[in-house]
């Protein structure tokens, strides 16, 4: 038996009794005549006491020579600490050791195991089983242990069935890339990881299964940006014999389940917005709703005067930032600068101080008097002591802009409070968007979205103007969910796939188990997915996924710590009936 | 809303309520002034009726014209059945529908959606939605959801954390075939899908996670055994600073949780028996003990004579089936056949009646008297009405013949229960096998396998002598799970791969990560894996696993329903820098 408690345990309670712990040193103090050691384990800390008078020789010899991360056991009797330590549950203790064994010796760890570490990003992922030992890193994993269970139970409650549906499928050219694996079994032929389950889902409720969910990873073969994961973990469902109503009382009931179990925190109903609504006052078809400043749009009041550049823009709106009529000169031109940024790309910015007094300056005051500024205030809500900020240009663009702009303001004034939680729901997304690089319309959230009740027509006269019953779950400006109302009768989807540009013939070789399976009777059905990565960094009030994931991947899809992707074996891929094609 | 009760629900304290109902149309019997429609969903069946007198014309024409399977929703009132069917929970009412709506029809199925259904394993298979609407697939489903359920339940009020590890990973030589994916970013490189979390687990304990459980999709590119899948899924668990005893008494606690939550079943303290053990009483590691016929080895008392069959084997071996005595001529005559097939492999059987008298009677009488054959029954265990079966030959072959011809007995005399429940530890496993194909020794685990203490140097002079501190849980003679005191030091590690044939280089370039990783502080730990799919097929009362997997795969590893796999584009070969090799 390696230890009878452990070092998170013990108590003031405790004390006289003969324990026994193992884990790792944190920590060694040396006086020479005493010797104290922090003794860690996932369960927390326990000082262990050497000294002159009370243990032999040997042993505190022993003690004198271990190292930081040695992993050890020790034998020794509870005593109280003359100096308690109250900020550590096991503060009022110490353990008085008699016996120490080295159960393995650690080099020095090549960055310090504390909650601020001195190792760099590529460092802890090279050693990401160091990292994990770290408080912050340790903490986020069971915080997602936590709220996976929970998502469990609730769906579960509500009587949905977790099945696994199958890893190893068919690759399918719509959407995004495919990860292939080749079958050695069917020569010359491939699987393809799944990018979600969702034909099977809506197989299972053409089966009959009525409320199906599963926590399980899905693959998509992209190039990386920052704080994406070639694999990633949904939460998917599906119902049968549901409206869009049903499907979203039972996920809103399941966020404010994880918020009460989770975070302690009590929502009230979630506000929905129209997606057009969220486009137009945010921007940005996931809202941050934490804070204010919605768009106004200042067309009406902002055109036809003598300002070119606003006369020829397509869309003039701004938005007013609380309390920024104290920014300085300086940082108002930081602003200007930070809008005119490649990244951001915005022409320059016009704005307008609110002033305690009720009166109005503007960087356009040549072509505004105080009545047309006042209009502005107005529609943007702009009260005394805050600062209009006006962008202009064609209508997507510009709106793009000042939305990253209202973020990055928000951020600055400390509005996005991490322990807030703004959920939202957005709804009626298009069906359809226009896809630049293929000149043609692709599904927006994937073929099998129903359009809404009566709009099919639309389809053929104006595609972009068709919504989908389809809707978003956001939280803090974030999309963690989304989902829709699906087709399920051969003739909508048929006529789908056409209009998406499929040959009847792509269709059926692609689909054709799906239209198959609508021809035998399958249910009107519905579900959602949620990113779990993304729900879980945001519950626990981060963004970044990546420490919420035990072994992520960096950038390049690599992982550093075991080194893969790596080459295979020639005779590998001969099995697999493959010979490598390189360009380099 | 499409219902406002499941078809499972509704019952005599619901008369009169007006319900809405949705589902499935299961049997329609026209009578033609009346109409009955059993509707089925996920929860049950309840009858619909319509009649001339009380159902409007129109509706009446519309119920005629249902088919089996079509979707229909339903309003009504719930009504009292004149004769009530006391088999179906919903059994004394039923639906007098006053609104009918055709929710989607169906083509006649290609076979019966029933518990005994017309259809073909292939059949099925291809349309395995509809076969999923079948009670005995839908239930296998739900159980397993259940079994699922229990387990993250149990382990985590046991402290286990579920941590996700990574799918896409780096492929090792060792061990059965890995499938692989090859990486478009990474040119000429290849991923590989876990055929178990192992070394990841193991790293997540040098990471102090402390309990470790997973339940996760595995894959092996094996040729396919009957009832073995590419894809399949473990219960993965590891445990750090915990000696054999420690895992063993967690994970008999996780089963014997599942055999009371999930079958209603107190099991006793698990027996244990040493490997060396099981394969002298069973002839196999996996004994089914839930009947005895334990193996008696008759060598001391049948070698010696003038029998040169026996004189000349390695091993004479008998169990004594029980009541075999009542055994034909011709059915002794058939058990003779069947153990000279080509799979049991034997060259023929002795065997020797225990009649009711206490006399014996053997196939070799010439050679044996009373006497002799009186401690045949003596070792056997054969009591007076029973019947012995003796095999000769090569000790390991005829072990495995007679293990075959004691599990084809216990078959053919009902002994093989299935809702009895036998588990077993077996401890003690060797830790090599020998390799005929390869002529070296292979980990009969996985290299990581720790041997007993004190048994490393037997490497070097009776390697296959070394035991392991491995172990197996068996039930009902299955294998529903095994693992190991892992190896925890980069010594013992490298001494391992140098025992197994890696070269320092291989050994490195495959696992250096996890030889790195001893060097920091690695606690001592162990674990084991559960195959989910046979344990809840196992707890299910049956052996095969197919029915409780949602979407399995064919014996040729395809998925007949999807089609998969197939081939894929040029051009997305072209990206992953491959092109096909083919043999044919």
């Amino acid at each position: 038996m390696y230890r009878s408690h452990n070092c998170g345990e013990l108590r003031a309670s405790n004390v006289n009794e003969t324990v026994t712990l193992s884990g790792w040193v944190q920590k060694l103090r040396d006086k020479g005549f005493i010797v104290w050691v922090d003794l860690r384990d996932r369960y927390g800390i326990t000082q262990l006491v050497f000294d002159e008078e009370r243990t032999s020789k040997e042993i505190m010899e022993q003690a004198q020579n271990l190292g930081r991360e040695f992993v050890i056991q020790v034998t020794g009797t509870v005593i109280e600490r003359a100096s308690k330590n109250p900020n550590i549950p096991t503060g009022a203790i110490e353990i008085l050791v008699s016996e120490l064994t080295i159960l393995n010796e650690a080099l020095l760890p090549p960055f310090t195991i504390e909650d601020k570490t001195d190792g760099g990003e590529e460092l802890r992922m090279k050693y990401r089983y160091l990292d994990i030992r770290r408080n912050p890193v340790k903490n986020s994993l069971i915080f997602r242990h936590k709220v996976s269970q929970e998502v469990r139970k609730y769906l579960s409650d509500e009587g949905f069935i977790e099945v696994e549906t199958p890893y190893l499928i068919k690759s399918t050219p719509e959407g995004a890339r495919d990860f292939v694996v080749p079958s050695r079994m069917n020569e010359g032929q491939f699987y393809a990881l799944p990018q979600s389950p969702q034909t099977f889902k809506q197989l299972l409720m053409v089966g009959g299964m009525d409320k199906y969910f599963q926590i399980v990873k899905c693959f998509r073969d992209e190039d990386l940006r920052a704080d994406r994961q070639p694999e990633f973990t949904q939460i998917d469902c599906e119902m049968a014999f549901v409206e869009q109503e049903d499907i979203l009382n039972v996920f809103e009931g399941l966020t404010r389940h994880l918020l009460k179990e989770v975070n302690g925190v009590e929502v009230e109903e979630f506000p929905r917005m129209l997606y057009d609504d969220a486009i137009r006052l945010y921007g940005n078809d996931k809202p941050d709703i934490r804070f204010g400043m919605q768009f106004g749009e200042l067309n009406a009041v902002a055109q036809h005067k003598d300002f070119n550049v606003f006369n020829s823009a397509e869309l003039v709106v701004g938005i007013a930032v609380p309390g920024g009529n104290a920014f300085t000169r300086k940082e108002i031109d930081q602003l200007i600068d930070w809008v005119k940024r490649p990244q951001i790309g915005a022409m320059g910015m016009v704005y307008c101080r609110c002033n305690e007094d009720g009166t109005f300056k503007s960087s356009v005051d040549k072509f505004y008097d105080e009545t047309d500024l006042a209009k502005w205030a107005e529609i943007t809500g702009a009260q005394a002591g805050d600062l209009i900020c006006v962008l202009s240009g064609d209508t997507n663009k510009v709106r793009t802009q000042l939305s990253a702009l209202r973020m990055e303001l928000a951020e600055r004034l400390g509005l996005r409070k991490p322990n807030e939680f703004a959920p939202l729901w957005v709804l009626d997304f298009p069906l359809l968007e226009w896809d630049e690089e293929t000149n043609r319309y692709h599904a927006m959230h994937h073929p099998f979205t129903s359009p809404k009740p009566g709009q099919i027509e639309l389809l053929k006269t104006d595609p972009g103007a068709v919504k989908a019953n389809a809707y978003d779950l956001v939280l803090n400006g974030n999309e963690i969910g989304g989902g829709s109302i699906r087709i399920h009768d051969k003739k909508t989807q048929s006529l789908m796939f056409d209009y998406l540009g499929f040959t009847p013939e792509q269709a059926k070789a692609q689909f054709g188990f799906l239209m198959d399976a609508f021809q035998y009777g399958a249910p009107p059905h519905g579900g959602l997915a949620f990113g779990l990565d993304r729900l879980v960094a945001i519950l626990g009030g981060q963004e970044t996924i990546r420490d919420f994931i035990a072994f992520p991947k960096n950038n390049a899809g690599r992982d550093v710590m075991i080194d893969a992707p790596a080459p295979i074996d020639d005779e590998q891929l001969q099995e697999l009936n493959l010979k490598l094609n390189l360009k380099s």
